[in-house]
């Protein structure tokens, strides 16, 4: 990956990068500390503007824990390449560094071989620990969380919970402390509170009264759509994760919760746009990969707009009799589209964020038939206008004007129910993509056109 | 606000609503109590589900503490009928309840009359806070920060600094403590800790010493999509804001980000849609503000699309003397739309991520240009077969499948470098809407296919 692929922050990394691989070269036992006042992330950007081959070579002129930091941040492919072509030796110096999450999902993004010749060779406890967490789907709660957390006895007083909280955080591992857990004998997490709370409170105080019992967590099976929807409406920093007796065996903290954010909303763009989610960068994803995202659905759309040609031969005479009809037919399609192109992203991105639910759909509905003849009277004046000032006749001029009412009414609805519809069955609203939309309008767009013009112009 | 309006969690809120009203006329003081073990945020559910006009009385049931922060989660166009209107002095009670972040954004939403009242009988501290927040932009740092945030000096023992955030933690304010900024005399910040390293750190170990130096901070003027991006990239929790010397004045907290990130993501699917964003949700915006907000794009697309009659007009003796040509004109057109759709949907989310940069244009350039190739050549071959099974001559087959070719080359052309343009002329690059560039490529496609329709038809 060369620095013109990334974005502004870059710049430095592209300015550094040659320094450090002199310094590799000449005293690579400084490096640790030359760059010691770096961000992990910046580390990783400079990495990422070195020649590839010479990224392992700069890890290991970092300490382990360093080395891993700079890896977690680092672009899933080079990472991989990295991973795979580092003896198992080092690769599990480096992942055993790692929270247990980063771990998993690190593991997971190897060839399988790699990937169990690693965990074969970590620690015992470590290599359980992963392999529970590899059990997750990526996407679900339970691929999230990460199993480094800190939990504490209900009976406890705060002065003990400390204590115990102390003795975690100078463990070396890197539990998640934005929240300590109180659980009761059974694990059940009976309540949460900040380290702050802990920290302000007087000694003798029983953990039990302090901590908040309105704990707010997920299944490990829970979707992470849902898992950001919860952390966002509550302003969490963390949630636990709990099995289905509801004992808590897992943290999932912010940053994870962001990234899935992000990730979730260029799915849900890239289905808007009629693309297969890529899963990688732009520029990262292969151009064969791209490009068979791409075909299916356009192949798809495709073929629905067939119906087009279908449904413009069998009004071939009518055509025929008033060939002036043809003039308007991409105008009105496009309004079709236009229009429901709005109504889908309006009710999907509602959808995503749960401001409309399915159960909404008759609201939903009337509303949208309101949009539909508001901005297609619109239209419909524009459009009558234009084909009088094209000197076709005031009859023709007043068919196209309602067509283009019905064909706005029509799109404005469809586009709206259709992700509802979607949603209803199971799929992912965001599939009813504005080219979706479009493709089923234009069919009706046109049945509705030249069955207006028939009737109006007295026409077969 | 009715409860079908609202997602499944309001269920819950649904079945306590009725329990809660009846307890409010029976025995008021046992409010507080009952409701005591409930998130705020599912009071605040609980408020929705209510009539409007109950849900003053009802927050006047909670401690002031409690309701403020019932408030903060409440929906804002209820928030700001029942601020308007309660009693200034009842207004004031809550609003000093508030984060001064949350504070600011509230006495934002407010008309204006209402929103200097409550400022003018704020207690002076708070009242100069909120003034000062309320110069920032609402969508830059400054307009998401916080300034109740602790720092120690670098000059403190982690013993001395301890005893400093216990103090803070115990005044009542609701500082940030996500993170403890450290500063030098002149109050630039030089360091970070969590609470979590000050806790595990040695009682006699300098907070100089403990302190990361990499501090990743903003400007107070920075866009809130940078903050979000920052935030996202090096994984914080708390972004510390600066002034123009360097001087920490405020932080923004994860929770806002995270609700950064999800309105810039809410106006992204709206403009790639077409629409004006809605700021509400979408049964909160009023019918004739999101016809407004429709209706402006639906004109100006309009009326570019209306060139395709113009272009249709003017080779109207091509058309005659061929007719079959119309029959393929929605597939065509639509087809370069449908490419462009992918296109733009690519780049739009590539440069919202930072995967994509203007500089690489010519990059981009050259891989759409392979993708159009290769997808206009699938269509293109369905597209003349297509054409024959129905019987056309092989000759306008072949304009059909050549024409297929070009419309989706230039699509997917236009639809990834038309939001880099819009990003280099300072435009927001997702109102290179999928709608957007179909209406630019409907036009083009046109020309092309009549063109090619003359040439190899030997038309007029």
């Amino acid at each position: 990956m060369t620095p013109s692929q990334r974005n502004q922050d870059s710049e430095l990394a592209a300015l550094l990068a040659p320094d450090i691989l002199v310094m590799l070269e000449e005293s690579p036992g400084d490096v640790a500390a030359e760059t010691e006042e770096l961000h992990p992330k910046d580390l990783a950007d400079v990495a990422e503007a070195m020649p590839t081959d010479r990224v392992a070579e700069f890890l290991r002129a970092l300490p382990a824990a360093r080395a891993a930091d700079v890896l977690e941040y680092l672009d899933e492919e080079l990472r991989s390449e990295l991973l795979e072509a580092m003896s198992t030796e080092q690769a599990v110096a480096l992942v055993s560094e790692m929270t247990p999450d980063d771990r998993a999902d690190i593991l997971e993004e190897l060839e399988e071989e790699t990937a169990d010749e690693i965990l074969q060779d970590l620690p015992e406890a470590e290599r359980q620990e992963t392999e529970r967490l590899l059990q997750y789907d990526a996407d679900s709660a339970g691929g999230l969380m990460t199993t480094e957390f800190v939990s504490v006895s209900q009976d406890l007083t705060s002065e003990q919970a400390l204590v115990l909280v102390r003795v975690a955080a100078r463990s070396g591992r890197k539990e998640a402390m934005h929240a300590i857990y109180v659980t009761d004998d059974r694990g059940s997490v009976v309540g949460v509170m900040s380290l702050r709370e802990l920290v302000a409170a007087a000694e003798d105080s029983k953990v039990a009264d302090l901590a908040w019992t309105e704990v707010v967590k997920v299944p490990a099976t829970a979707d992470r759509a849902e898992v950001a929807r919860i952390t966002s409406e509550y302003d969490l920093v963390a949630v636990p994760v709990v099995d289905a007796f509801d004992r808590i065996i897992g943290v999932i903290t912010v940053d994870d919760v962001i990234d899935a954010i992000v990730e979730e909303q260029t799915e849900d763009v890239q289905k808007l746009g009629a693309v297969q989610p890529l899963e990688e960068p732009y520029f990262s994803a292969g151009f064969w990969s791209v490009a068979r995202k791409r075909v299916g659905w356009l192949v798809v759309l495709f073929i629905g707009e067939m119906f087009t040609g279908t449904v413009m031969r069998s009004y071939e005479e009518t055509l025929a009799e008033a060939l002036a009809l043809t003039l308007f037919i991409p105008l009105i399609i496009s309004s079709g589209g236009n229009s429901g192109a709005q109504s889908s992203a309006l009710i999907t991105r509602a959808l995503a964020v749960g401001d409309v639910s399915i159960r909404d759909a008759m609201r939903v509905l009337l509303r949208e038939l309101g949009q539909g003849v508001v901005l297609g009277t619109c239209l419909g004046t524009i459009g009558l206008l234009r084909a009088l000032m094209w000197g076709n006749t005031p009859t023709l001029s007043i068919v196209v004007g309602l067509t283009l009412v019905a064909v706005v009414l029509v799109g404005s609805v469809v586009g709206a129910m259709l992700p509802l519809v979607f949603k209803r069955l199971g799929f992912d609203p965001a599939i009813a993509s504005s080219p979706f939309v479009a493709s089923l309008v234009d069919v009706t767009g046109l049945v509705v056109y030249f069955n207006i013009a028939r009737q109006l112009l007295h026409l077969r």
